[in-house]
């Protein structure tokens, strides 16, 4: 037998849209095979309340083709650009794939091959001219304004940011280790994050220049939500003020740390804003919309958001979509040196420990600056400040003065840090299998003193979006730490 | 034999200025039983890093009037204004007082006479007619400008504001208490917090008027701090961005919820910086100097500032003075019922437990709205949402939809909650006394899903500033609970 659902009411909803009707009146197997991000429990959940009822195949009035196999259908991902091997795939289609740690260490500004990818569909294939490639925008009165990238790219001041992009399921592996609940979703580590230099236009320039002007038009005025909407039908909203903002730096992109877009991060076009959460950083642009509501789509009324850790059943409409992130750091690369003495307590008494090297980010959102990173060796019980790095100086503190001042918003990228010190040979508990373990923890805070929860589970969210909590680590020595 | 100190270097830092030379040559006794605030073992501590020998009584060739006692000395504070006896003072001169729980359960706006009060020294007096009060505004290339009160009424659009100032020390008695460490500072509860409208114009028209103008000047390009000075000589600044941002709101205000600033809130003139720390808001406010640096006020350079834990010997200029505010919340009431069956469990059994009510705030800094405040009844284990009341609609979310999206920027007031459950009986553990005691917690979620810290312990700094930590609250049944 097999089951049979009615998914008429799914639609609208499903993040794929209208594709989903290619496998109608058939099997899905096939579809499945290809589209394999659906082989999820939290899917066939999904699936499972559109259950009908039951068929047998002999029943099937439909001849053996309908009863689609992966190799008959066409893959719309066989045109998928071939990626990097450093990459850490986490879905091969679409394609999810982490920044490895060591690019992280090595590099302020993501090389573009080894940049997080991040698609909820395949790659589109831009045919024509990239030059020819065209951008609608409708305005709030339904009349529509069109520019070709070669419009984009002559006619306006050109622009650079540099900033970072966060998944906001970076470290969702951690929410679900760390609660011992399994939250939905890719089960991102560390690497959904990179940072870049982006190239473009403002967006508000290109928004004034279509005709959009609220000090003169009600109907502008009364625009709250700049829609973007990718090649691919992914579809997203942020707020006009964000738009608008002389500080805010949201950017009709092509060109990435100095190359032209990548496939995999936009070709030829994509909007980027800075503070926000990557899910508002639409790929494969080639429509805005002006309107006092949110963009219709799933990835803005249906999926990033957060909820509290007792909400399983969630009413989407009650928690507001992610746009500025929260504080957020991680650890990417910790070397624990053999055990030497490293001086003289107190009572001078000969003090052995493992020296340690510590590595990783941290980031704010809402163009908030890190201004301290704290570590810790002992599991959060004491504390030490980690070495920012001076890394760019898009914020205006670039670390060479000891003077730090707070001026607000443009913070856009991501602060690296180092930590070296020793781990005191005391701090050591005894792990099952007689190594010695702690846990090294970090924790930032950002220049609204906003700082990171501790508990994963008191942040939980069953979509295990933005995970911040403490970042914990488990290290011990190895064997020859018993001698 | 009495001590000796040299003070030279201390009085450019001191809090009060100049006003610490009138003790000069002779004790400080009187003065200190005046300025009881100094009566404080950090504030001992900085004395004796001055001293510099000692002295016999009898080797004094001063006059014994030179001996000062409080009765001899003309009391700065004699003019204070009479306060609400509800007040819950911390210190009397200058008079430090929070606002009574009760009133922030009763009220939105906070009556003007509830309203915390937080005077670095006594309340300034106003001679004259208040309408011909000037303000001073220094430009960037050192002209003036000033404006009589009567002029600002008269001459700019009116605005009013709805908005909450907080002090960055409210809760400093949690974290001392919460983390067994004591932190410099008055030792708040959850009242140096209040709400009110306030009634001015907007300070960007005033700097717009007095011939600010960065578009054409260099000097003014420059400039990135808007200094402010009170009659009393306090001092603070903040950036220039959010002094200019027409949705900054910054206002310079002589109305509070619809009467002329009483003499404790800043009579005749102060400024309102909602969203930021109330230590910007200054208050007797005389002068506006715009500057490419901070304030060099004590209040700017070395008090509002945050440390990691271990930083107990501060770099003051390594950390930004507090301008926005983390996410925060308080529990301001609790009550709880007595014993009842409150239904019966998945197995059939009668529930019993204690019904509970419990109300409170929430608020977050730079304008970033509250989106839920989450509830628990068992120490942090398990958690519940509670009722965010529909007060004001200042921020566009006024409770009356149940569609919330993410506009950012202009929530300048809190939030006030209530939450009614039950306490399952089991959730009570025994304390010493016999009784039955649980822990309630709260935490909010603000717009950008910045969260609260769960632990005192790893935000405690020195100086007790920002204390944002879970709000944790041991309730206990009462004796008939036993029966």
């Amino acid at each position: 037998m097999l089951n049979v659902y009615d998914i008429t009411d799914w639609v609208s909803a499903h993040p794929g849209g209208d594709v989903i009707l290619r496998a109608a009146g058939g099997s899905i197997d096939g579809y499945w095979d290809i589209f394999s991000i659906h082989k999820n429990q939290y899917v066939y959940d999904i699936l499972d309340t559109y259950l009908i009822g039951y068929v047998d195949k002999v029943d099937l009035s439909l001849d053996g083709s309908r009863l689609a196999v992966a190799h008959d259908i066409e893959d719309p991902f066989s045109d998928d650009p071939v990626r990097h091997p450093d990459l850490i795939t986490r879905t091969r289609k679409p394609r999810n794939a982490e920044s490895p740690a060591c690019s992280i260490e090595d590099n302020f500004l993501t090389p573009n091959d080894l940049f997080y990818v991040r698609n909820h569909m395949w790659v589109p294939t831009v045919d024509q001219d990239p030059d020819d490639h065209r951008l609608t925008i409708e305005l709030a009165d339904g009349s529509t304004k069109s520019y070709t990238l070669r419009e984009l790219k002559a006619r306006f001041p050109k622009r650079t940011v540099t900033a970072t992009l966060q998944c906001s399921g970076n470290r969702r592996a951690h929410m679900s280790e760390g609660s011992g609940r399994k939250a939905n979703g890719l089960p991102w580590d560390v690497g959904a994050i990179s940072n870049a230099v982006w190239e473009g236009v403002m967006l508000a320039d290109i928004l004034a220049d279509a005709g959009f002007d609220p000090r003169s038009s009600q109907k502008d005025k009364d625009v709250k939500h700049v829609h973007f909407v990718g090649m691919e039908t992914y579809g997203s909203s942020i707020p006009i003020r964000k738009a608008m903002d002389p500080y805010g730096d949201v950017l009709l992109a092509w060109g990435m740390n100095g190359e032209p877009l990548p496939r995999d991060h936009g070709f030829p076009l994509r909007s980027i804003v800075p503070g926000n959460v990557a899910a508002r950083s639409v790929k494969w642009l080639q429509r805005i919309a002006l309107s006092d509501d949110e963009s219709p789509a799933q990835w803005q009324r249906r999926d990033y958001k957060c909820f509290g850790p007792n909400q399983t059943a969630v009413d989407w409409d009650s928690a507001p979509a992610i746009q500025e992130m929260p504080v957020q750091s991680a650890i990417t690369g910790v070397r624990l040196g053999h055990m030497r003495s490293n001086g003289k307590d107190d009572n001078g008494n000969a003090v052995k420990g493992h020296p340690i090297s510590m590595s990783g980010y941290a980031f704010s959102g809402g163009g908030h600056g890190i201004v301290r990173v704290d570590v810790s060796l002992d599991n959060g019980h004491t504390w030490f400040q980690a070495r920012l790095l001076d890394d760019g100086s898009d914020d205006g503190d670039d670390g060479h003065s000891n003077v730090v001042t707070n001026q607000p918003g443009q913070s856009w990228s991501w602060k690296r840090w180092r930590f070296d010190g020793t781990v005191p040979q005391v701090t050591f508990h005894d792990s099952q299998d007689g190594r010695k373990c702690t846990h090294l923890v970090v924790k930032a805070i950002d220049d609204a003193y906003n700082t990171q929860p501790e508990s994963y589970a008191a942040t939980w969210n069953i979509r295990g979006n933005l995970t911040s909590a403490w970042h914990r680590l488990l290290v011990c020595t190895d064997c020859s730490s018993k001698s």
